[in-house]
């Protein structure tokens, strides 16, 4: 009986290539459509965009002249013959230019026409009706298909069925269900019939197509569909579809019509052309649904693309044992082993394998029951490998002994089979490793890095949150830094849970094996924290409560309580109930040589962002040439040290603040050595103390608590008078926006004591080590932070290079060594000239120059941002990706006006977006020296780099 | 006998001249000397400069050529013939070249000669050692000194003595006091004895002399020669200086060389050429003393013009009855009269008349006295204002019939006075127009336009802050302001006093005299909104300490507490204890000349910010052309509309909240037609919600402890959960930074609904008013805040023209409008091409891209801006003038960008600097349109407008 291809496990395979191939689809499908409806889900009640003028973007076609009569909108395919063609992308889609290119190279593909996304452009310039003269093109190209097949559309005897699909320039999965079967009604099922001596399949077919016509095309709620069928099922007393009869279906037909007739107000359409406008203008009109919509902004496709139509006539492949269906890829998409892959069902349609009713025989059978349709096939896939030089991700159906090739594209594949088949093609001369660099996404680097989620694991999914940090991590809750530390130390595993986390928490996220909070974005501090530490990380999980004080959390039905065992995905932002199996990383041998590639090609230097020697060995060992960010005050907190920082905060006068200082230094200069000696000769740059002095403080309330305690205990006048000294400083440092406040460089000029003892440590360190054995002599930057007036760098400088020069003459060493600045106020890259005629580098720190840039806390910025993103205010997060059109245009600024001042200015970007692609591929074009990422994210910022080079474009699918 | 005039005075007259002639100069003295401390006193223990590289902007200097030997560094003026020049400012000091002028146009004037700033730089090039061959030079000058007077330097019987006084270009009262009588030691005091023939007077001058040289030459505390002065009167039972005797005199010289030898290891110098030397030297190092630094700051001084050093031969008005010694004025300063004026004493020497022991007699008594010498000076004095072509202030002294004039310069004056002035000097034909207009300090307007502490007033001073709104206003202190509001309807005159105010305040605010912070700077919201409101405000009282719950503040050792009387004067920043009488504004015929001249001249438009009928008609008697900034959000808060604005805000979904918009609308209709009527037909620029949301909430403190009532009382449960509902909200809102969060057009984006209901009130309003007869039609302009991205402002553009249109097309009006946007966002002013695609005006709000351009919270940056400013790393504090070099590179950016994408591009300015003269001469630079200031500096803007035209040039002495 004639069939089609798994069409509904379709979103599946282009969301989520490795899960495919494990065999899971269905939960994969729901996740992706969940955590899409999750983003677009308005939490203000912000009405989604429904006129053609709220599209994003969409606007700006339309300068396009609109397509006229006699323009050329369709695109025939038939026998080895295409007026279109492959790199017709634009205009035909992915879709339509596939299947161009796969009938112009010979392979058999079934006959169609595509029509094309200028088509669709006019659908949205005549307000959502074609004219006349396209629906007359339209009927001459239907024309044409039915001279093609033999058949007639509509035709009693021999009915010419077709599937009706969208498609896009870039594959999008959330677009639009295929419509298979079009054609059918109540005439021509009966020619089906005949065609295919099965009128239960036949019925069944037509049931499928009303039900799929009305949900996709009508919008009609599936559940009406399902819920007609439940009950007829429930009074027949059967469990399973197949189990109706054909009187069964026809009962359920008449239901369907009734449902159709009840919503709409009309009757099923039963003129075949009818059906045929109508399912294009819903293609049409799904360009601009919200999934694809939110795919869209997930996947930076630009709106004002359109999406073509591709009809296509239906092959079927269950007209007996001579028909088959299947699925398969030329390589392993999850290992990328070279084999070729897939499996199919004889006598069978698509549904039958999605239904799991027959288990699918691998296609090595194949080779026995039909050895020369395997080999066709073998051939021909392996041809449209090497014609595409990838990976081929192909649909078949064997028609009584015909094979069709339903479709072909990239594969879509593991990080590690990524890695693996762009190395392998590269062995096997198919591609250049310059086009090898280009097969791997860099973001999917991070796959490989962190320990991950077993595949195979059952897992209960209590929230979701953002994948803040990637990898997976389980272990008991505890929801104060304290505790975590504590259970650590007693040799447990934790899970840091809290509702945002500040620098006080950094022992307690150093203890934990991951976090979770419930407020915050991407670069939150939790967020931000986690990626350097490479520890998993979901924030801002919303739909969750977390009770510090009461040590629980709530989520949903589920109370977490302080000990109970979770799991988190911060790859995907999943929190698990229980202990869920992990998979450690292991980098092949092909990792190390794609890296060896991309660090060959690529300009920039790749540094990162590291305050720990551990976290410096990290990165070395993924490959970081030097270090871009040292953050000093992150070592302030250490148990042993943040007493003596809080006794130079609470010193009444300059000489007690020294006396504290004194105390910090040995500590201070222990840490540098311990980075220096692990970077053994790499560039280190230092920043001087940068966050607001109260942040070192304890909690008001928890001094509040303390002296109440004390008072109750009748405890010594002076013990209390101690704590309220405290709680006065805690008042006089409270600032309303801290981020505008006093902190950075503003600390060293006003304690100019912090900024001369973090020098001294700095350089003691320096020359102790170039003194020893154990590394190579260090090189040290010194970087001022939050320099906006060239006036605070010069007075900072001034201290570095006085103490500098005073230590190394003690120790009669001479340490090769810098001083350079942030750039990350507005006005320290407006005045770049000025601030560059007293640094020797510029290290751009754009966390927060995109803060202040936009006027954005990113630490408040979610309530906006969200819908920002949903009503195309803004096309990406600028905290993710680098707005170049904005604070671009003050760093290309600052580097022009800098190195205008000095020519050999070194620059750098030190901020997040140091580890983000798209910035990078920036970073490349306004000439940085090097771009500083977190340690897990300089493999990906190598490859990024590399690609940079290579002239990657701005939108990739794989 | 001889003597000189009364130098002590001299601080005071060059700093509060109104007040010299009310004779009572040792008050002024003192507290300009106490202000300068309290400023310059670091908070945070910074120590001041003391090397010569700490100095801000002397190094700027270094790149000048080192004075060598043969360089002429010194110029010498005697008997109508001077080497100097008037003009020789930069060189000769303002004093010097004033001497040489003089000299050079016949006035008489003791001979002397300059030593330049050339040699200053000398000396702190040298390591303040001044080179051998200076030394030579200097005695060869003196030799010709000898030469010209007849007396011999060190003469035991014919002693020349000196006067050293500093002049650098610029006065400089704090810099340094006068050596008066240099070059007397043991013997020449009995050369002295002999010229004048009383011991008497040259012993106490001798004694003098020491304690003036050790004071301020070699740096020993007056307190401890005033100590043996005060033994000695003990000791012999007197009371009056006058009452010693030789004899004593001689016994505490030889007490203060004692006291020299004791704290200087060294004896008191008898040889006049070292005392030269060291008193020179000291000059040279007062350009670097705190008081001089804190001078140059607060007058806007650079910091590396060093001063000249004056050396003169001493006449004396103490010879007997034909010698006598005065001051005067060639007009009024204090009125503007044009009438001679001034005093003198004969027999006498300047500390005779500061003593107060004998009345000085009127300048009129002198014509019958000495009627040649009278008919001389008035001759002289009307040349030199002739001359110098306006008010002169002189100082004199009659040696034995023959007059000296010892210095001449432009008279200070009251702002009154100075209109006066250039109005009449116009009619005089002595000055024109353009330069009358020049002869008025524009931000001195001010004192003209508020009610003014009485002079006369006997003030009891308990605290200082910043003068942050001027004007004077007594009345009870009250610590909240419902009570402001509640004493205020009871008919009282209060005063509010808070730790800092918010919007909540508002009502309060407006209900008493005048408003009084301990925290906050000069743009803090109280500092900003009592300008707005015209009404006096001493801001960031860092010396008391506020108790609102308590309801009093604590003063040093002063209690106030609620209902005590307190004054304000917001012009010099005071806080006195009860009622100090005030004086009311009295605008003169002169003034509405004046400012009719500066009309004619201007080009820029002059508007204002305005939020109520009261303001805006205000600003119009002050000559407002328009409205630049209406803020919506102050009308909020009226008690009636806050429940309304409260509601709006918890709403849980759009529905409520437009149900509360709806009710908002009419009142919000209501403010709108008041202030289109007070404008009559101007322009009005309406700025959209900006602030956040929480700013409407109740304190969450308060909120908490109602809850804790209400359960208390066993309330009802819904009762309660309302309460908790809004305490849930306050959380909800609860930003880090609230500055960069979710305020401006994020607002009127994520709620379109309050942006629509503003329009619609806007436009009703227009209608309603276009339609009466009361005003003219109104014009106005829609001003969007907060815009970073174009398309932020195109979401709110469009609800504004859809609602815009709609209101006219129902009133069948046609309201000339347009709608535009704030750049306050650095990123609006980067990408001001695009933004100006949807924009038909910018304003720029000046405050924000401010903050965020230097990323200072201005709330929060007195902790910081203070040691900028004292350490020079800041000029200017960049809330009160435009920082020019890195803000204003980003507006003249915008203003390029947008008018080469929109050339009609209309352009102002409505932040704090749009009344800050040196700022209007920037936005006059840079070709806006208009300024806009607070209705109380409509006229100071006015006239910097004019000034703006004319060229001003930056520095400007009155």
């Amino acid at each position: 009986m004639p069939s089609k291809t798994a069409k509904k496990a379709k979103p599946t395979k282009k969301s989520a290539p490795p899960k495919k191939a494990k065999a899971k689809p269905a939960k994969a499908v729901a996740t992706v459509t969940r955590r899409a409806v999750t983003r677009i889900e308005p939490a203000l009640g912000i009405p989604l965009p429904k006129k053609q003028a709220d599209i994003p973007g969409f606007k700006e076609r339309e300068s396009f002249p609109i397509p006229k009569q006699g323009d050329k909108l369709i695109y025939f395919f038939c026998d080895g013959k295409a007026e279109g063609a492959g790199k017709m992308k634009d205009l035909l889609g992915g879709k339509g230019a596939g299947l161009a290119e796969m009938t112009n190279s010979g392979v058999p593909v079934p006959p169609g026409f595509t029509i094309t996304t200028d088509a669709c452009f006019l659908f949205y310039r005549t307000n959502m009706v074609m004219p006349r003269w396209f629906e007359e093109d339209m009927r001459k190209f239907m024309g044409r298909l039915e001279k093609a097949t033999g058949m007639g559309f509509g035709d009693r005897k021999n009915p010419l069925l077709v599937s009706v699909r969208s498609g896009a320039k870039f594959s999008m999965p959330g677009m639009m269900d295929t419509i298979l079967n079009l054609g059918l009604n109540d005439e021509t099922v009966q020619g089906l019939i005949e065609k295919t001596e099965n009128d239960r399949f036949a019925y069944d077919s037509y049931r499928r197509f009303i039900q799929m016509y009305g949900n996709v095309v009508l919008g009609i709620d599936k559940g009406e569909f399902e819920h007609r069928l439940e009950e007829r099922k429930k009074k027949q007393r059967i469990k399973l579809d197949t189990e109706l009869t054909v009187n069964d279906l026809k009962n359920i037909i008449q239901k369907y019509k009734d449902l159709i007739q009840d919503k709409t107000g009309e009757s099923f359409p039963q003129d075949p052309f009818e059906q045929l406008r109508q399912a294009r203008d819903a293609v049409f009109k799904s360009w601009n649904n919200p999934r694809a919509i939110t795919y869209r902004q997930l996947h930076d496709i630009p709106s004002n693309l359109g999406t073509a139509v591709n009809i296509q006539a239906m092959v079927f492949g269950n007209m007996g044992e001579t028909s088959a269906t299947g699925v398969g890829f030329t390589r392993n998409p999850s290992t990328g082993k070279k084999e070729f892959y897939g499996e199919y069902l004889t006598n069978a349609q698509g549904e039958d394998v999605v239904a799991g009713i027959r288990t699918p025989k691998h296609i090595s059978h194949l080779a026995k029951e039909m050895p020369k349709v395997y080999k066709q096939l073998k051939e021909i896939t392996e041809r449209l490998e090497k014609h595409y030089r990838d990976v081929q991700d192909f649909e078949f159906t064997i028609q009584e002994g015909r094979l069709y090739l339903l479709q072909t594209r990239t594969g879509k594949r593991t990080t590690a089979a990524a890695v693996k088949i762009a190395v392998d093609m590269v062995g096997e001369g198919l591609i250049k490793k310059n086009e090898a660099l280009m097969r791997v996404e860099p973001a999917q680097l991070d796959q490989l890095l962190h320990p991950q989620i077993d595949p195979k694991a059952e897992v209960h999914i209590i929230a979701h949150g953002l994948a803040a940090s990637p990898g997976a991590a389980s272990g008991m809750a505890v929801f104060t830094a304290e505790d975590a530390v504590r259970f650590a130390e007693a040799g447990k595993a934790v899970i840091l849970v809290r509702q945002e986390t500040n620098p006080d928490d950094i022992s307690g996220m150093n203890a934990a094996q991951g976090i979770l909070t419930s407020r915050g974005g991407m670069t939150s501090h939790a967020a931000v924290v986690a990626r350097g530490m490479g520890k998993c990380c979901v924030a801002g999980v919303e739909d969750i409560r977390v009770y510090e004080v009461d040590k629980k959390m709530i989520a949903g039905s589920h109370v977490v309580k302080e000990g109970d065992i979770i799991t988190l995905n911060g790859s995907t932002g999943e929190v698990m109930l229980g202990k869920v199996d992990t998979i450690p990383p292991v980098l092949s041998g092909e990792f190390a040589t794609f890296m060896k590639w991309a660090d060959e090609v690529r300009r920039l230097r790749v540094r990162t962002n590291a305050d720990t020697p551990q976290d410096a060995h990290q990165a070395v060992v993924f490959g970081a040439e030097g270090i871009g960010l040292c953050r000093t005050e992150h070592m302030f907190f250490a148990p042993d040290r943040i007493p003596i920082v809080q006794e130079m905060i609470l010193a009444s006068d300059e000489v007690a603040r020294r006396d504290a200082l004194d105390r910090l230094l040995p500590f201070q200069k222990d840490d540098f050595k311990g980075i220096f000696e692990a970077m053994d000769g790499r560039p280190v740059t230092i920043r001087t103390i940068d966050p607001p002095l109260h942040e070192f403080l304890p909690d008001k309330k928890q001094i509040e608590q303390e002296i109440e305690e004390l008072k109750e205990k009748d405890a010594w006048e002076d013990e209390i008078k101690a704590k309220e000294k405290i709680l006065d400083r805690i008042e006089d440092l409270k600032e309303f926006n801290p981020m505008l406040g006093h902190r950075g460089c503003r600390l060293g000029v006003t304690f100019p004591e912090i900024t001369e003892m973090q020098a001294r440590a700095i350089f003691i360190a320096a020359c102790e080590v170039a003194r020893g054995k154990k590394a190579k002599p260090p090189v040290v930057e010194v970087m001022i932070p939050l320099v906006g007036h060239v006036n605070e760098l010069k007075n900072q400088r001034e201290i570095v290079v006085r103490v500098a020069e005073e230590v190394m003459k003690k120790y009669k060493v001479e340490i090769q060594y810098m001083v350079g600045t942030m750039i990350e106020v507005p006005r320290g890259a407006i005045t770049a000239d000025e601030v560059a005629g007293e640094a020797e580098f510029f290290s751009f720190g754009t966390n927060d120059l995109t803060q202040m840039t936009f006027g954005f806390s990113r630490d408040d910025a979610a309530k906006f941002l969200r819908p920002y993103l949903t009503k195309g205010i803004l096309e990406k997060d600028p905290f993710v990706t680098l707005d170049t059109k904005g604070v671009g245009q003050l760093i290309t600024m600052a580097i022009e006006r800098g190195r205008g001042a000095r020519a050999d200015l070194k620059v750098g970007i030190c901020g997040e977006h140091g580890g983000d692609p798209a910035s990078i591929h920036f970073c490349n074009a306004v000439g940085m020296n090097y771009v500083s990422a977190s340690p897990f994210r300089v493999p990906i910022a190598r490859l990024a780099a590399a690609q940079a080079v290579l002239g990657k474009t701005e939108y990739t699918q794989k």
